[in-house]
């Protein structure tokens, strides 16, 4: 039997669009004497599509379209597609997230997702009701262990399972003699190798080929590698697809020696590559932008976002926008002013003076006697942040956030002024990786000027400030904050791990906690950890820590 | 058998200082010769804790104190507390969301919650595994069927039944003679009617005593309106706690025979009250913040936000900052005046002329040769943001943001300029229910200027400017929203029960779509209905509907 894994990149709702798509991978797969086309979980739906869920018309409408696209393949072809289907069973939920096998426009047997995530950025029990039978798909000859993404994921240590049922070990005691798993398992550093890793367990265990078909591309927040791939009985790779990028191929049962080349395991690449399809996607999928934007500073988060904007969307569609103040260096200046140049940015000059000048006037009175701090410099960030909202509204620019995990983390960053923005490009990466990042993106040439790279990082909102004067160096901060918010470990057990004084890492706690109020207005950030802000992450606003 | 009710308002994480207002309350039943104490539901932890239940540390200090509240208590006092359980039975969820029954520092029965709410802002199933065995608690020769908030809740209509079990009816199987329910159960209007019918339901059904005491007061965007009561088993009412305030009082199972005041049903009078309830909890629970500040344009919405935080806090914690451009009308300044002077409040007055032309002066060779649009009024919205956030910085105000759920819902407001603030009141609150509200703050005399009420709603940021330039009228808006916002229908179901034109609804819900990026980054807002936007409402930011 010959199957296509077909890996697609759909945009969320858009159900014809997606089923068009899905109707173009199936007459290539016909034309590779393809059997079967496999696609991922909630194929002409796209994940996640979190509320769409709720309106009846809309899920209607997608049983529809999937029934119209299923007459519409080849009829030669089976097709297995991820979709809702009705909980005939009530109570419960009223959907089933499902796969479907359909052969010439017939529905030939259907599989009920069993092991629903309600876990970081997943809500499946919001939705849907867990499948509870498990029997295997027959057709032309063989027993197909259909399933769906989660379904897999029941092979951790017992100490953390989640689940009682193990979906994969059901199917194999039913008689599957071939695992299908229908995906959309979104990205992290280090993801796909323990994603593989389960895979292979599962396929070594049961003795049986696993095919995986993942999704790929990014919507909002999510970014999906793909990585789709098939495991031979022995629990080695035979057939891997590309990352970030739309994929198809077609792999022949009867081809169980092949030996597809290892991946390279570079996290820094990784994360490189995935961030580009963050933006591309954004940026394409929303389809309203004529160019992204992205306040050029000098420092280094800011030429990072640059230049990864333009790897993703070209130089054409990216413009800069420098706004020094009266405590810009001339060093800061001339930085965003190389980085354009080497890019070969449209780079607009905006000066601030005037504008603080203003608000200083205009809140002189109000603010009569009282000493300048914090607030003075916001006023520096907010005039850049609404001089960016009127370009991006004027002329459809979409505007890129700059702030990196770290800032974000401990709210060293302005709301409603540099933290403005459609989208956070690093807001998942600490300040440590966005240097390494620079490297990467420079390892063929200077991209980001060395001098970004090699300066002491700075606001520069007030005179001779760097970020130090305020934070505690960088490789400190990061590794509280991967213990913090990542591993969600204590003031305790951080001290305990690091040997930090307790003072600074208290502080760091405090710091994070007090500045939930701003990430809950903060741009959507490209989730790249296991634990980002937004979705994956929710705390109160309004609350005490003991 | 003497039941105290204590309905308290407890601040979410702060378990030391919930376990020391629940020592009061055990001391105060205690002297008014109680024998039973009981608490709503996660008594120490308030609710929603969100992700504070994945931090381990947190979880342990629960326990802990709730063992020494046990201890600390009246030694001839039961009480039943709200906590968590560790699901001793893995896989599976980590904890319980369970009832505690303590008698002299000794823990004598454990309830788990067995209905967890996966729907608008309940993520239940995130952090619980549902409890599967009932059973009453034998005490003091009565056998409490005790249970946790969702677990009363199936009753409804068995087409739209979540659940497969009712725990209710399973403790009355049990043998229980009195039903005790600790609850969390959120504030909407007409919300206490429909929860007291569930309540009478089972009380009747199963011909027992009920007893609901439910969490009362406001956690960021919850508001949670108390109402805790004891229905009689002839399922009618034996008595009422307080609304949107601590309560306690006690109930004797002799007294069968009460008749409690039926509460007046006004749903303006209620969300009133709501409104300021979530006012007030949020100023005092981060108790961060001096004073309140609100930007008075002599508009409709931001006079009664004002009104309301008078109501909630008191003139002198109330700040009013006036903003004319160009574009105000003398009369927006004066009713702004006029409400300030009515209210007794100060009231700053900072005009942004020349702000606005500081903007535009900076931006005038890069904005050279485009006609005026939106930009330039978002400037005006952006300039005022950004004076606000500055008296804020400076003075420690808690910024209120004033938009009301038509505007917001249609994005007819501009994010980072009349969006910004802490705390949105009127988020949750349609246009026409605004008018509705300033009417009855001036039911006693008017505090709202009457001007305020009956002239055109306009933002004023071009001459002559109304909302109605942009919008269709305010009765067919909230028509519109309250069907797609709130009863989730599609175009052709608005459009066939209301016979409104086709073009306008499809207009307003493509409007309604198209806002999604801005609602992400909007400030939390009170929720007041069954649908508000915010942890109840998950759309995707990127995304095509079809």
């Amino acid at each position: 039997m010959r199957i296509a894994l077909a890996q697609i990149n759909p945009v969320v709702g858009d159900l014809q669009g997606n089923a068009d798509k899905i109707l173009a991978c199936c007459q290539k797969a016909h034309a590779l004497s393809a059997d079967l086309a496999v696609f991922p979980e909630l194929s002409l739906i796209g994940y996640p599509p979190h509320d769409l869920l709720e309106l009846s018309s809309f899920v209607e409408n997608e049983q529809r379209t999937r029934a119209a696209l299923a007459r519409a393949a080849p009829s030669g072809l089976g097709l297995i597609l991820g979709g809702v289907a009705f909980n005939r069973n009530r109570p419960g939920k009223p959907l089933h997230n499902a796969a479907f096998l359909y052969e010439g426009g017939s529905l030939l047997g259907v599989a009920h997702k069993a092991l629903l995530p309600t876990y970081d950025v997943f809500d499946e029990r919001r939705h849907f009701e867990p499948g509870t039978n498990r029997a295997v798909i027959p057709w032309r000859g063989r027993a197909l262990g259909v399933h769906v993404c989660e379904d897999l994921w029941n092979t951790v240590s017992e100490a953390q399972a989640l689940y009682d049922t193990d979906p994969v070990a059901e199917l194999a005691a039913a008689g599957a003699d071939l695992f299908i798993n229908i995906c959309a398992s979104p990205f992290a550093v280090g993801k796909r190798a323990s994603r593989e890793t389960l895979i292979a367990h599962a396929a070594g265990t049961h003795g049986l080929p696993y095919v995986f078909v993942n999704q790929v591309g990014a919507n909002t927040e999510l970014i999906f590698d793909g990585s789709s791939c098939v495991y031979g009985p022995h629990g080695k790779a035979l057939l891997r697809l590309q990352r970030f990028e739309e994929d198809l191929a077609v792999w022949d049962t009867a081809d169980t020696a092949l030996e597809p080349p290892v991946p390279v395991n570079d996290p820094i690449a990784s994360l490189h590559d995935a961030l580009i399809a963050g933006i591309r996607d954004y940026f394409h999928k929303t389809g309203i932008f004529s160019k992204v934007m992205i306040g050029l500073s000098g420092g280094i988060d800011s030429a990072v976002t640059c230049a990864l904007a333009v790897r993703a969307l070209g130089r054409d569609r990216v413009v800069g926008v420098s706004m020094p103040s009266q405590y810009s260096s001339a060093g800061s200046i001339s930085d965003a002013e190389a980085l354009a140049n080497i890019l070969g940015l449209r780079l607009h000059a905006i000066p601030i003076s005037s504008l603080v000048d203003a608000f200083e006037d205009a809140l002189s009175e109000v603010l009569a006697g009282t000493e300048a701090d914090v607030t003075e410099e916001n006023i520096q960030a907010r005039a850049r942040g609404t001089i960016l909202m009127a370009l991006s509204n004027k002329f459809g620019y979409l505007l890129l956030s700059t702030g990196n995990k770290s800032e974000i983390s401990v709210g060293y960053a302005t709301l409603y002024g540099d933290m403005n923005g459609g989208l956070c490009i690093l807001g998942d990466v600490l300040k440590g990786q966005v240097y390494r990042l620079a490297h990467y993106i420079n390892r063929g040439g200077e991209i980001i000027p060395e001098n970004t790279i090699t300066k002491p990082p700075s606001a520069e909102l007030r005179p001779g400030q760097t970020d130090q004067d305020s934070l505690p160096p960088y490789d400190v901060l990061d590794e509280v904050l991967r213990r913090y918010i990542e591993a969600q470990q204590d003031l305790r057990e951080i001290t305990e791990a690091t040997g930090f004084d307790k003072a600074v890492v208290s502080k760091i706690l405090r710091q994070v906690d007090r500045s939930e109020y701003k990430r809950r207005q903060a741009a959507p950030c490209l989730r790249v950890t296991a634990k980002a802000f937004g979705d994956g992450r929710r705390l109160p606003v309004v609350m005490r820590k003991p």
